[in-house]
C-alpha cells in the first residue's frame, strides 16, 4: 500500500521505495534530492481517495478533510481545484500544477482565419422612422426596402420567410449602422425630429445595458462583409453568415453555421449562465463564437489558472498518454457552476495561455462534482478591431 | 379596395358598405351607432400593410409611419404590440385589444397537480467539513455517505455514475438542508468552527446572488419528497425527480423529465436571457418549470397586457377559428427580445390572467420581427409555499 507523509512545516512527501516507484511511473509529484518525492495537496488528496494511499502525520493516520484543512485557508479554491485534478487524472491523463511545469517547447497557437471582404457602402437619400421604445425603425419605400434586404440582408422585408408585406423593419443595430455608414436619415416617430447615430445608440443604451458592446461587435463583422442577424432562436446575441450571403440568392433558405455571443468586459456572469449560451449553440450544432470587445492593455488581470494538462498522442497506431516530455497542451482553469467570471478575466486567461503556447481548457465543476470541459481557440478576422474565440465542448 | 379614415380628433373608422362588410366578417374593429366601425391603431396598420387598405386623413392618403406617428407618443410599445397583433392575425386567428373584450364565460384554470410525499427526516450525529469558498462540504463516513446517497440521493457519492471513491460531496444547498433538517454538524475547514445553517446561507449569499431564493425552492421541493439535483447540464438551476427516485433503485440510470428554474422576484432579466433557459430545456425534451419565490400580495404590479386571443376549435371534424362568441383563451403579452422582465412582473401577469380565466401567452418579437410563443400554466404542488408554472413553447 502506498504511504505518504505530511508535516505542516515540511509539506507532503513519499519516501519508501514501493510508493516512490508507483508515483514516479505515473507522473505524480516532483523528485527531490535525497530520494524523496514531494507531493502537491491535490495529488495527495487524490492518492488517498482513489489509490488507497495512507497519509501519516507523524504516527497518526489522517484523512481527506484533515489533510485538506491544513491547506484550505491558504488555497481557498482547493476543493474545486482538487475536483478538476481528480477528473483529469481519472481519465488516465497527466496534469500538473502550473508552477511545476517548465515549458521548454512551446506549441504555436495559430488562430483559425476567417475570410473578410470589405463592405461596400453608399449614400442613400431616404428617411426611416424610428420607434424609440420599441427599438425598431420602418422604411416604407418598397423598392429600396427590397434592395437593402436582398443585397445586404438588412432588416426584415415583409414577413420572415414569406413573400408578403412591403415594409422593411430594421432593428436598433441596423438602424444605427445604416445611419452611420449609409447616410440614412432617422426620424423619431414620437416628435418628428431627426436623430444622429450616436443619439440613437445613447437612447438604446439607457434601456438596454451593454448596447455599445453589442453594436461594436455588430459593426465589426458587418464592415468585414458578414451578415449579422439575431441569434435569438439559438440563444445567442447573433447568428452570422459569411460574406456574400443573401436571403434571396439561393433557391433554398441558407442556414447559418455560427453564432456569436458578446461578453462585455465589465459584465460578471455566473459560470452556469455563461455555459448556458454555449450549450444552446451546441444543441443546434452551430459553432459558438465569443467576443470580449473594447479591451485595452490595462484591462488585463492576473486570474488564477491552475494546471497544465496533457492529452493522448498516436504512436505507431496506438493512443498513448502524453507526459511532461511532450509539448504541453492546455492551461486548465478550474471553476464551479456557482461562481462568477467576467469578460476581462476570460480575456486575461486567454492572453496568458497564448503567451505560453497553450489553449485554454475551462473545467466546470457542477453542483454534483461532475465536470464539463470547454476549449477556447482564438480566431482571426482580418481587419477586425476585437478578439474572437471559438468555444468547443470537449470530452477528454 | 378597403378604405379607412383617420382624424386625430375622432380616431380611425370605416364607413363604406364594402369595407364595413369585410371588417365585420373578419372580426376587425367595433361596431358603432350610425353604421361605422371603429378601428384600433394596430388593426388599421395591419389592414394598410396586408389587406391593401387605403387610409385617408381628410383628402390625403397616409401610410404606416404617418398613421403610427399619431399614436406612438401615447402608446410607446406600439410597434411591438402591432407586430404581435400582426403575427396572430396572419395565422387566420382572432385577436382583440384587452379593453374591448368583455369576458362573459370564463374558463376555469385548473393547474396540473404534482404528487407530494412528506420527506422523512431524522437526526444524524455526524460532522461534515465545509469548504467555504468552493461551496462544497465533504462527509468521510463511508457507510453513512452511501446511505444518504442511495436513500435520499443527497450529494455525490464517489464519482458520478461510477462505483469508485468513498467520499460524499455535498453542495451548498444540500449542506444547509442537512444541517437544518437532519441536524448534521457543519465544520468550517478553514478555522475548525461549527456553522449554523443560517450562517452558511449568509456566507454563500455574499458570493452568489439570489442564494436565498434558490435555497427556498430547493427546500420546498425536497420537503415534498422530490429529489432536486443540479440542472447545469440542461441550462437550468435544478432537475427534479418525482418522490421515490433514487440513483440505486433501478438497474438503469433514471432520467429526470423536469427542469426547474428560479426567477427571483427582484431580478430583472432580458427576455432573450430568460428565453434561453426555456430553450435549453426544450432542446433536451424536458418540461420547464418556473418559480418566482417569496412573493407577497403587495409585490404585485400592473404590467401591461395587450390582447385577448382565440385559437381554433374542432366542430364536426373540422378545425374552425374561435371568435368573440367563444370562451377567450389567452392573455397575450407582447414583448421584445431586447427588453427586460422581472420576476414580479411575470407573476403579476399570471395572477391577472388567472383572475380572468385565461392562460398567459408570451409573444416575443425577435430583432427580425419573427415571433416565438410561450404558454405559461400554473401547477399545484400540495404543501408548497411558492407558485410554480410550466412553460411550453407553442406554435399556433
Amino acid at each position: 500500500m502506498m504511504q505518504i507523509h505530511f508535516d505542516p512545516k515540511k509539506g507532503i512527501w513519499a519516501e519508501d521505495d514501493e510508493t516512490y516507484e508507483k508515483l514516479r511511473k505515473n507522473y505524480f509529484g516532483t523528485k527531490e534530492k535525497g530520494g524523496r518525492i514531494r507531493l502537491e495537496v491535490e495529488e495527495a488528496l487524490y492518492l488517498i481517495t482513489f489509490q488507497n494511499a495512507s497519509c501519516w502525520l507523524r504516527k497518526k493516520q489522517i484523512g481527506f478533510n484533515e489533510l485538506a484543512s491544513y491547506f484550505a485557508k491558504k488555497d481557498k479554491r482547493l476543493f474545486i481545484k482538487y475536483n478538476a485534478y481528480r477528473d483529469w487524472r481519472d481519465r488516465g491523463l497527466v496534469v500538473k500544477p502550473i508552477d511545476l511545469v517548465e515549458i521548454k517547447k512551446k506549441r504555436k497557437i495559430r488562430g483559425k482565419r476567417y475570410p473578410a471582404e470589405n463592405l461596400k457602402t453608399k449614400k442613400l437619400r431616404v428617411k426611416i422612422y424610428w420607434y424609440p421604445d420599441s427599438l425598431f425603425s420602418v422604411l416604407e419605400d418598397e423598392s429600396l426596402g427590397k434592395k437593402l434586404f436582398n443585397d445586404y440582408w438588412f432588416g426584415q422585408f415583409g414577413i420572415y420567410k414569406q413573400e408578403r408585406g412591403a415594409l422593411l423593419k430594421l432593428n436598433f443595430l441596423e438602424t444605427i449602422f445604416l445611419a452611420k455608414h449609409f447616410g440614412v436619415r432617422v426620424v423619431n416617430v414620437e416628435n418628428g425630429k431627426e436623430m444622429k447615430p450616436s443619439q440613437i445608440l445613447g437612447q438604446v443604451t439607457k434601456e438596454r445595458e451593454y448596447t455599445k458592446s453589442l453594436y461594436g461587435v455588430y459593426e465589426d463583422w458587418r464592415l468585414e462583409g458578414y451578415v449579422v442577424k439575431t441569434g435569438f432562436k439559438f440563444g445567442s446575441h447573433f447568428r452570422i453568415y459569411f460574406p456574400g450571403a443573401s436571403p434571396a440568392k439561393e433557391e433554398k433558405w441558407i442556414h447559418s453555421k455560427h453564432v456569436l455571443h458578446v461578453f462585455p468586459k465589465e459584465q460578471k456572469l455566473l459560470i452556469s449562465e455563461w455555459a448556458r449560451a454555449v450549450r444552446v449553440a451546441h444543441g443546434v450544432k452551430k459553432t459558438f463564437l465569443l467576443s470580449v470587445p473594447e479591451l485595452k492593455k490595462k484591462d488585463y488581470v492576473d486570474y488564477p489558472s491552475d494546471f497544465i494538462t496533457y492529452r493522448r498522442k498516436k504512436v505507431g497506431g496506438n493512443w498513448i498518454r502524453e507526459t511532461l516530455e511532450d509539448k504541453a497542451r492546455y492551461l486548465l482553469v478550474a471553476v464551479s457552476e456557482d461562481e462568477h467570471i467576467g469578460g476581462i478575466e476570460l480575456a486575461s486567461i486567454l492572453a496568458k495561455a497564448e503567451s505560453m503556447g497553450l489553449n485554454v481548457l475551462l473545467s466546470i465543476t457542477d453542483r454534483e462534482t461532475s465536470i464539463t470541459y470547454y476549449v477556447l481557440n482564438k480566431i482571426k478576422l482580418p481587419g477586425s478591431r476585437y478578439e474572437y474565440y471559438e468555444i468547443e465542448w470537449m470530452k477528454p
